[in-house]
């Protein structure tokens, strides 16, 4: 078996260059590995990773990149030292906990879900408790009773329609005529397994060959480039402006299509993400207005990606959708807007629960795309019905309602108060600069980098914010995401961060990053 | 709006050429089509049918094609009969309710869950639960706890290892080992949403350009041919020989591989269904032996798709798994063998859990598969538990174990009568032969076809078994599959029925499939 390619692999960036930089992960030798470990020759090498094609090699995917997987080695080495059974000879651990700031995982850090969803859920799955009134309140012994009563033989472990059982999509369609004063179909509701199916299935509507790009946000969420590079297609960058509030201007827009234009790409879309990830700011009216005119004008579809849309911290902030404003300015554009229960006040993000709603999609496409999530059967059936029961509250005056209200607000007043927290205490730091969090979850501070951890990435040929992020994890436990994961401007470095964890644990990770920083420029750090 | 340009659609095959025959879906108007509607033009086209990428247009999947589309529309009229809201101007409708044998979906047909599985995963999706004594059996309970406790907090709605947690993995392993007699690390399973979520990432691993091809059984599972199509790969067809009861001949590979070899195509990989869908035959270890020399001569990664291995109908045979002889012989291809909670006696379809173990994987190629599965975050954790729990029966001895075996015994033996009734049935039609299901879901029935519907299939350059299966459902609501969606040896008819309905049902869809294909040479078929 010849060795990687290392040179190759330095070329690749990230994870190739950082994998020199860490020990391998260790796994059983077998079939033809053991044969190589012990020496014999493999008989030939079919699948090499020589062999495997340039779209996956080059696919990037930061959120669970090289930190990641150092914290997955870092975690057994923990519950090895909690068991006795480290060796003396092995050097100590700096911290006895990780915490997991790089995802957006409320349940991982603690978040409980919201009550009444998983007892519908749990009479769904064995619909003879929906019959035991001692177990559970009437109301939502009647939402399960709904949805069963909407599917065949009230079956969840059948097969539904593609875009997901009727009964399901009519919630979420009369949750968007709602939310945006206009007049929605359940036809143009898609139901997917998370919002991320449903982000692939659009993107591969629109790339038909390596000229086609789609503009993204930077920093961006890396999905939407690693998608693209799977799919042949090109990511556009436009830069979001850090000091004006990570905003989106119109003359960047135009430079960025017009400078692809130029190197004989063709844009198909524009992604917005709003509430922004990593960035948490909210878009304006006034800017959406102005997105979707820019679109119009540029022939370009709309991704709306609005997971975020129930987490709002900033008082003077509101959320309006994409589509909304679409609407009220009669904007024919096609516009994908996109919803999950994994996030907002929910956190189901285990339970692969997503959406996408289609605005002005012409029928044969809309056929098309039907015809996409057909090859893969349906999405699970328990998360479209939670997709369902996180837009439609149990009902004013019924008995879960109270409850339900109390866990949802004692949720969003503690996500404020920790954007707050957040945001002043990494400002407080010197070297770290951190905008106002006014929507999401995460914290996207720019910070200097100099001395020890600037020597490393230069030797190591790889993104300085990434060996910060791996110095911090080795010295805190706290994992983040590097910045260059998401992209950010030459010469700048962030990390990104949850404000998840609860209050009490976010407030020792903070004194954490404070001393880790605090230390970064002198010390053993030079 | 320009309308959709019908000699191109006619070109694409069945779906393009079947929609002319058919009504339209009626579908509200709206934006773009509100104006299109009114007679306004549209003010531009960003997403018509003609820039969709080639792919997406080429890509079938017949499973749920205009068989299906029709058998939808159908069903909203016959809902519309029974409310009393058809008008005295429209016409009948021949039957009184649509049966769908066209998709291997069990409870949809009435087959129920096993208890035990549901009750486990009612206990993750509602922790209390588990703790309650009067409502679930200790075993029960137990396992819950004990899936609890492998994930950290308990919590189902967060994220998982990309992989799947390692609790549900571990049971995975543990299963593999024992059926197979190989050693097995929990580290070579993915737990994805379906089997097809594993297929299309091991095909995603393979095809690096429109050169590269798969080896597919002709017929085949759509599935494949539909993610190749996506991918820009090229489908491979090897003919399994009918009057061998569908049997697999290594000169028909070797024929398969050199034609296309000799047209510029690089071979990738080898797909064998065992047991077959559609086709139901059960590989011998013979046959497998020599499929997998083959394999290693012409360095083809093996995808062995064992979805129905617990299908098996016929006394004289047994399942064997691929990955069995494989280690048995000594043989280091790669070995991706996939399994699933949607079929067997379990049928959880709509829970979206299956899986993929991978065997003489090199560890580079795992790291990429793995970044694979980390750009979608994580499979659904409650269909991660139901693989884990299918692999896993309830302890012997314990409360659940004996209604749990007469639960699963009483499904196979009723499919096992089915098998035999579908098969003597339809070969007592003259014109129509079936071979013997030895195993899985389906009947794979050729069917001579004349008159009527071959004039109508010429007239429509529409695939004849596909004429024959939408005047089969418009006559007798009985929903199936036209073998040209499979693939089949050129001027040979076949169609794709499910065995899965009870038996009661069965009989009458016998009496109308046979009522149907009598009345078709003569009276009003002529």
């Amino acid at each position: 078996m010849p060795a990687a390619p290392a040179a190759r692999r330095l070329g690749r960036g990230l994870r190739g260059a950082l994998a020199g930089a860490l020990p391998a992960r260790p796994r059983l030798p077998q079939g033809r590995w053991a044969a190589a470990a012990e020496g014999r020759a493999a008989p030939f090498s079919t699948l090499t990773l020589q062999d495997l094609p340039t779209a996956v090699l080059d696919c990037e995917y930061a959120v669970r990149g090289a930190v990641s997987r150092r914290a997955e080695e870092l975690g057994a080495e923990l519950g090895k030292l909690a068991a006795g059974e480290r060796g003396p000879d092995e050097e100590g651990l700096l911290f006895d906990q990780i915490v997991p700031c790089n995802i957006g995982n409320p349940q991982a850090v603690g978040q409980q879900p919201l009550e009444f969803h998983r007892q519908v859920l749990a009479c769904l799955t064995d619909p003879t408790l929906a019959d035991r009134e001692d177990l559970y309140p009437a109301d939502v012994r009647e939402r399960a009773r709904r949805y069963l009563n909407g599917i065949t033989g009230g079956a969840v472990g059948a097969y539904s329609h593609s875009q997901g059982h009727a009964v399901f999509r009519r919630d979420v369609a009369a949750f968007l005529a709602q939310r945006d004063g206009v007049d929605t179909s359940f036809e143009d509701v898609f139901l997917t397994d998370g919002a991320s199916a449903a982000v692939k299935m659009v993107l591969s509507l629109l790339i038909r060959g390596g000229e086609d790009g789609v503009l993204l946000p930077i920093p961006q969420y890396p999905l939407y480039s690693a998608s693209l590079s799977l799919l042949g297609g090109q990511s556009v960058g436009y830069f979001l402006d850090e000091d004006a509030g990570w905003g989106v201007s119109v003359p960047e827009l135009e430079r960025a299509v017009s400078e692809f234009r130029a190197e004989g790409g063709v844009p198909r879309a524009i992604v917005l993400i709003n509430p922004g990830n990593p960035t948490g700011q909210v878009l304006s009216r006034e800017v959406l207005e102005q997105v979707l005119a820019f679109a119009e004008r540029e022939k370009l579809v709309v991704i709306a990606d609005e997971v975020y849309q129930d987490n709002i911290h900033a008082e003077d902030k509101e959320f309006i959708s994409c589509r909304k404003v679409a609407h009220d300015i009669g904007c024919t554009v096609e516009v994908f807007s996109l919803h999950s229960a994994s996030k907002g006040l929910t956190g189901e993000c285990g339970l692969r629960s997503g959406m996408v709603h289609c605005e002005n999609v012409s029928r044969d496409v809309m056929d098309q795309l039907y015809k996409l999530a057909s090859v893969n059967l349906c999405s699970n059936v328990l998360g479209q019905a939670l997709m369902a029961s996180v837009v439609t509250p149990p009902p004013p005056g019924g008995p879960s309602r109270e409850r339900f209200e109390k866990e949802k607000s004692e949720t969003r007043e503690a996500l404020k108060r920790k954007a707050k927290m957040v945001t002043d205490r990494l400002n407080a730091m010197e070297g770290i600069t951190c905008q106002a969090i006014e929507g999401a979850m995460y914290a996207f501070p720019k910070v200097v980098i100099k001395g020890y951890v600037m020597k490393k990435a230069i030797s190591f040929a790889t993104p300085a914010d990434q060996i910060y992020c791996v110095e911090m994890l080795e010295r805190t436990g706290v994992i983040t995401v590097p910045g260059s994961g998401f992209g950010q401007r030459p010469g700048y470095f962030h990390f990104r961060m949850t404000i998840l964890p609860d209050e009490a644990t976010l407030e020792k990770v903070l004194d954490a990053i404070e001393r880790f920083h605090g230390e970064h420029p002198g010390g053993w750090f030079k």
